[in-house]
């Protein structure tokens, strides 16, 4: 009765991590403890807020008052009061007309992809969409076009020979590896020249982007727009953990009765919704922190690529530096821990166009002495790794 | 240039509600209060722990010291120490050799089932698995075969015919709607016999199940087997919000290498880690507890049974009263959520089988009077929505 395979899912498991050690992609999980004097370039945490006592309080009441979890469902016991609260004042900070959290930014993703198309849909994809938009499409069982990354004209030509087909476009507004922006003006008149809905993640562009941080897309005129759906997280610059969908009543109506990820997952804990509101709070007392991220973001890069690094024109708080390979890539990013300088390192396959970069991230607390520690330490151990393209 | 389609994704969406709505399907958000004196037969809080102030307690001290957020990936600077000992202490609590701990249980499965997978392999899952088991086997781009509910023999064919691919064999350990148990010790035999690898959710099996609440896995011996994969929630009977995946440490470390929702995905809070490691040490100084949630629902589902409903005979804590229809089993859950009594209510798509049914939820600490309550308020509302087969 017993069939002879090829080989086992555990055979199989081992084969794969000897390839991976011999290309250099194995990954390490590394805990950090709670205080440090380490300098975090590494992070989302985009305006400090993680460690506000304003967003930590918030939190810790939460937990408290509602208990450590949601206990359910959103549909049966898993939405509090909390959370009908912060949908409102996330959806009135952003000027969407209704909004609906998930336990992810993640989770926000697949819910709103799978609900909002399916076999027979259209999605035309930016090349460099996260990869939780990326899952999405696959679900949707939709047809799915990779359109080169902000590449307007592929876009159009996709939705004007899609035939009759229900039709969204899909992209990010902050590229989360390198920061750059999506041309959202021009995605909206091509989707509306054809019809088409436009989904929007816009994880690293709320609390940096747009006026008093309300985002990319509130920036491009778009938060009420009648046939634009945006996706952002509670875990970047809200400092908490969670996501959700922004947009017409009647897409979120449409979630809340179909959305998987938002039926058959447990409800966000109570302790993130109440960190969430916190900062929402925090943001409308403090305007001027998201610019302050923005600026920090420009001046470390500006300085790195004066010291002949090939470091991105940040438009967000992320800032990328291409590495040689990928192995120096993670020799650079672990020589500037060495000196207590954390960076991200961004290798295959977390890089859509396969080249390895140290990330860094900018935040709206670092104070001029980190800015001038952060760039002394990656400018030195960028020469050690092959990084730097001329000298000083 | 403008194409004229057929119909867009907003009328469509139109369509899609008013089709829900003529169908009883509607589904609504009810935001609970943070006390009440309604009685919970609902949630998946199965120890009563989420408001227990050593759960909470630790969730808000974790928030203060740790911060709202984990500020990143688990791979960048989204592991604390906090998660790294949850980790270890999960592992050793369920007798895993290791555990690697995800935002939620729905990421946990789509990110075990997407990295043991693939195009080369060959998947055969219970018809009755949960949601994000059936999104992970759709992301792997295996070839699915639904054996089944609970039929081995038909696991052990598709397992025989399945060519020369690498297979794995997906089941919930305790499935959620009717709280009935998988055949774990014939799953686990055929798939040896088939060289096949064994993935189990064990989301409602942990903290009801086996010894000490060690779970469904743990009490089939299998927790230290090296051909088994066990996923969980932290969001259940631990009463904090997360998931994990528990299995040899060769496949854990497959998943920091490789799993999408791992990789990709915002680190779990503080607060939850710390909540869910507070949960676990208060079911090593109460091992009692489990039993009672298994003894309340095994009474429950006595009592109601007597009184001529359709309930399931609970083999976990979860007790299911068929409904004749999706209207009435939702006429049904009003009626008693009017009288103070908390019940799930199922309907499709939440259902495998399309039979709605109140879905009532065990709990260590509900009293002989809750129990009373609640057998009178169901009894006497299942008589007007027509669940009543006989008279008492």
């Amino acid at each position: 009765m017993s069939v002879s395979t090829g080989e086992s899912v555990f055979d199989w498991i081992d084969t794969r991590a000897g390839a991976r050690a011999k290309a250099g992609l194995t990954r390490t999980v590394r805990p950090r403890a709670a205080h440090s004097t380490d300098l975090d370039l590494a992070s989302n945490d985009y305006l400090g807020l993680t460690r506000d006592k304003r967003v930590t309080g918030a939190a810790a009441a939460a937990a408290l008052r509602w208990g450590a979890g949601s206990t359910g469902s959103r549909l049966v016991t898993g939405s509090t009061e909390l959370h009908t609260e912060l949908e409102y004042e996330l959806a009135n900070f952003c000027g969407a007309q209704s909004a609906l959290v998930f336990s992810s930014g993640y989770a926000a993703n697949l819910g709103a992809l799978m609900a909002l198309s399916g076999p027979g849909t259209a999605i035309v994809a930016d090349q460099h969409i996260h990869a939780s938009l990326i899952d999405g499409t696959r679900l949707s069982k939709a047809d799915v076009v990779v359109a080169g990354h902000c590449e307007v004209p592929r876009i159009t030509h996709a939705l004007a020979t899609r035939g009759k087909r229900r039709a969204l476009v899909v992209t990010d507004s902050v590229f989360s590896v390198d920061g750059d922006l999506a041309p959202l003006a021009d995605l909206v008149a091509t989707c509306r020249e054809h019809e088409a809905a436009l989904v929007v993640d816009d994880a690293h562009g709320l609390g940096v982007l747009g006026d008093g941080g309300r985002g990319a897309v509130h920036a491009a005129g778009l938060a009420k727009a009648p046939d634009v759906v945006t996706t952002v997280t509670l875990s970047k610059s809200l400092g908490a953990q969670g996501g959700a969908v922004l947009g017409p009543s009647r897409v979120i109506r449409h979630l809340i009765d179909t959305a998987r990820t938002f039926i058959f997952d447990t409800g966000l804990a109570p302790a993130s919704a109440a960190a969430a509101l916190a900062a929402l709070k925090v943001l409308r007392e403090e305007p001027g922190l998201p610019e302050r991220a923005l600026t920090v973001a420009q001046d470390l890069a500006f300085r790195l690529r004066e010291n002949g690094l090939p470091a991105s024109t940040p438009s967000a708080a992320v800032v990328s530096v291409r590495a040689p390979s990928a192995e120096s890539a993670l020799e650079w990013s672990r020589a500037c821990r060495a000196q207590g300088v954390l960076v991200g390192c961004f290798r295959p396959p977390s890089v859509p166009d396969q080249v390895s970069r140290l990330r860094l991230t900018a935040r709206a607390d670092l104070t001029e002495a980190d800015v001038e520690r952060a760039v002394r330490v990656i400018t030195e151990t960028g020469a050690s790794a092959g990084a730097v393209s001329r000298p000083r």
